[in-house]
């Protein structure tokens, strides 16, 4: 607490309020203008914050979006437990088609995808991202093996990553439409691979 | 035929060199600077052909990404005959896994849809190259089907997706290596997938 506002409750004060504040700027200014025409000066003139403190907290675009995608792996959502495999496994595939086709943050990912096949550190704020929604996820999976639904040694991340890959192709490659009926098929193939053994490692 | 070289062989003449020679120069620009710096006038230098007929042939930087995937469609290989459909879908995934892990054709890759995704004319031309693709080797499933390897009814446009998708959501996602066992594993889900019904219209 900065102890500038005695009586009222926040959660983190100043710095945290600031930190969020410039990283929903820079998602918006990412969403609206890709990763290329992003710039820190008009991130803190959206967020309202001074320019220096930007700067200094940052350093620059890269640092900036490494740490938007680090609070945004924070803030995602706890996984489902529905009680089955593949209940669990649509819920993901839901919520990643949900993201990827949502107004704001399906132009942000893209944008970040995009900026990180030519920045390497943007490329692994991405990949820890990743990381950790598949770890967060991961447990459905070995609970479906301690339930008996899958065989023992199945690898639980490629079961969860199987999920999410047709959604980013289509949205990345094909261009194939992202909608519902996608979404439960391929939480439908993983499940369906994952019985008949294809991820045991 | 130009008829400036009698009794020489050649396929299509003076246009269709310069249109070889043009694409192999844009192509080997955008793996190695990305598509951010492709320019026409340093194309035009690399194929050692005139500015004015690059400009005047392609008109724009998205003209010429525009055909050369379409040539790249054009000179993809065809589609395997092994016989059995695990043994076409392990042909088209570590054809896919080769191209994308090529020193020239994974950047070449890479930096077409990175562009597709800020660049509406790129991505159509993106969408169509995986259209042809896919077409190609969706017989492969159909036959399967005749075969009675395969539910009658599945979709198999569906299945050629399901195989590349997992190796371009390591690509361009997640980060993971694009090993030959993600190649094969590719392969065995969407076969898993396609027997249990999955991709069943």
């Amino acid at each position: 607490m900065d102890g500038d506002e005695p009586g009222t409750i926040r959660p983190g004060g100043r710095t945290a309020r600031v930190r969020t504040a410039v990283l929903r700027a820079a998602g918006d200014a990412l969403a609206e203008q890709g990763f290329d025409h992003l710039d820190l000066a008009d991130v803190a003139r959206r967020a309202d914050v001074g320019k220096t403190t930007v700067y200094r907290r940052w350093g620059s675009v890269t640092g900036l979006v490494a740490d938007l995608l680090t609070d945004m792996a924070e803030q995602s959502l706890p996984r489902a437990r529905t009680g089955s495999l593949l209940g669990d496994l649509k819920a993901n595939a839901r919520l990643v088609r949900k993201t990827l086709t949502d107004p704001r943050q399906g132009p942000l990912f893209t944008a970040v995808i995009a900026a990180a096949t030519c920045d390497a550190r943007t490329a692994e704020a991405l990949h820890r991202f990743y990381e950790t929604r598949i770890k967060e996820w991961a447990p459905c999976v070995d609970e479906a093996i301690d339930r008996g639904e899958l065989p023992a040694g199945t690898d639980a991340e490629e079961v969860i990553r199987a999920v999410s890959a047709p959604l980013y192709y289509r949205l990345l490659a094909s261009g194939d439409p992202l909608d519902a009926a996608t979404a439960d098929r391929a939480a439908e193939a993983a499940e369906a691979a994952a019985r008949a053994g294809v991820f045991v490692r």
